[in-house]
């Protein structure tokens, strides 16, 4: 990789986290050039004063780094190592940036094929949400070789606020994210259960929230989803399917590995419902108004049957 | 009730949480005599300057205030108003200050009672801990009438820190606490879960509770549980037990309002199950002993079979 490479970047996949992502990158002093199959979120990035290209090769053209902000672990593989993948085109010795919640088997065998190319790469989950993306606050999950810990820092240094270095194998840093999102689709799925249950015994939800927050039986999700339910607005800051699909990836490693996991898989049934209900695009919080629709519950923002 | 009667208070249950009352009361300069059927239990609070009563009856012989600091509702009501209870002995317009956690059908059932004894009655479940009881430290989510708050109003100011006042019913305090417990039940069996299929997936388990305990899959119960799980002592802070039956209360609830709780469902059978297995009296994050002896996992502190 040539000097100063690194100072080049690619961002592939520019939804709410990888728009942050790239506007605090370019904040930073980055030359960014971003690719979206969404027109609209690659134009988001252009008013930002960010390049845009035409496809993943195209954007990554003499990048030394490639954070790719995608969903799953197949669009993942496909934005790189696919037809008018970014992996042709960077520079040798470049370090890919993986930041999708996937399996740390599907890590493992993304690192390995980086590693036939000649490319570093970072197994490196974030977590914190689009405001934490947008003002690089972010966490990242990180393990991945020495070098692909000092070639992506001053980028990881401009997008996050805290990297954890987990480990050299690829697959621990999605093994750390695997356990955040259980914990964090559980406790989703217990808040909305718990502010309707509350709302059927006639409590006065904000002060529920008032109280629950100052008590043991608060979470970082009840205190960050819960204000959505109290406004009734469902408007999507992290969908209902992203928690299908990751608590789908739990359940998963549970299945393989043998281990038992009932109240993640109760979890993901709530948000499983919530999706074939047609919420699946909607903010997580709605499987509280997916309860309020099943039990005829007077929730602000929840249509009743007449 | 003759003035400055509420200076003088009976609490009646001498457990962890009673315990760190009474003292807490004996500190703020009032008057305490403490009945409890455990000698062990009496014998702490008469070290620490309290006196003591051989019956409920006998405690609150005098007294403006009683603090009742057992465990379920059953025992409340024969504490107060069963053969030796304290109802027949309290000054007349006295203040009951219930604490167990019960079902908002039985608080407003022993508020009656109250009632026809002339007696005032606050539906006052607490929520803190162990430790916070012992400096004072409690939040007590409370209602009643105006008058049982004022004569209770030294006594709370002694023993809690944050004292909500949710209304005049009886009922909506116990409502609060149980939408408290639903929540403060999954997160601990959701820890649990993850904790385990963390040691599982071979990560480091101290790392784990580093990096959860920063993110967004964080709750008050993961940050306070799981260092037991961690240093492998599962002696009893809360008991396995304790959420046994506070998630059993939920359900119960939950049944006859015909409100589905899934999540919490799910979360009573792993007590249940922990429980069954011998471990009912030991610390709840036993569930993660539990999972771990089911699953042959190697966890600190749990025997492995040969």
């Amino acid at each position: 990789m040539v000097a100063g490479a690194e100072q080049t970047v690619a961002v592939i996949g520019l939804g709410s986290m990888g728009q942050g992502i790239a506007q605090s990158l370019l904040r930073a002093g980055f030359t960014v050039t971003g690719y979206d199959i969404d027109a609209q979120a690659t134009a988001r990035l252009a008013a930002a004063g960010g390049a845009l290209a035409a496809s993943p090769a195209a954007a990554a053209q003499g990048a030394g780094v490639v954070v790719v902000v995608v969903v799953t672990a197949a669009q993942t593989e496909a934005v790189l190592f696919g037809a008018d993948g970014a992996a042709a085109s960077m520079l040798p010795q470049g370090v890919i940036l993986s930041s999708a919640t996937m399996s740390p088997a599907e890590a493992g065998r993304l690192a390995a094929q980086a590693d036939a190319r000649n490319l570093h790469y970072l197994d490196a989950p974030i977590s914190g949400g689009a405001a934490r993306a947008a003002t690089g606050g972010l966490t990242v999950m990180a393990s991945g070789s020495e070098a692909a810990f000092d070639r992506a820092a001053p980028a990881l240094a401009a997008l996050a606020q805290k990297v954890y270095r987990l480990g050299a194998a690829p697959g621990i840093g999605a093994a750390f994210k695997i356990i955040n999102q259980l914990l964090a689709g559980v406790h989703i799925a217990a808040a909305c259960e718990a502010i309707t249950l509350a709302r059927r015994l006639d409590l006065d939800i904000a002060k529920v929230y008032e109280v629950i927050t100052a008590s043991a039986g608060n979470s970082w999700m009840f205190e960050n989803r819960m204000p959505h339910v109290l406004a009734g607005d469902y408007t999507a800051h992290s969908a209902i399917d992203i928690f299908a699909k990751d608590l789908g990836i739990v359940s998963e490693i549970g299945r393989e590995r043998r281990f038992p996991l009932p109240i993640a898989a109760g979890a993901l049934q709530m948000f499983l419902m919530a999706s074939a209900a047609g919420m699946g695009r909607d903010d997580d919080s709605s499987v509280a108004r997916l309860i309020a629709q099943i039990t005829g519950l007077d929730l602000p923002g929840v249509e009743r049957p007449a």
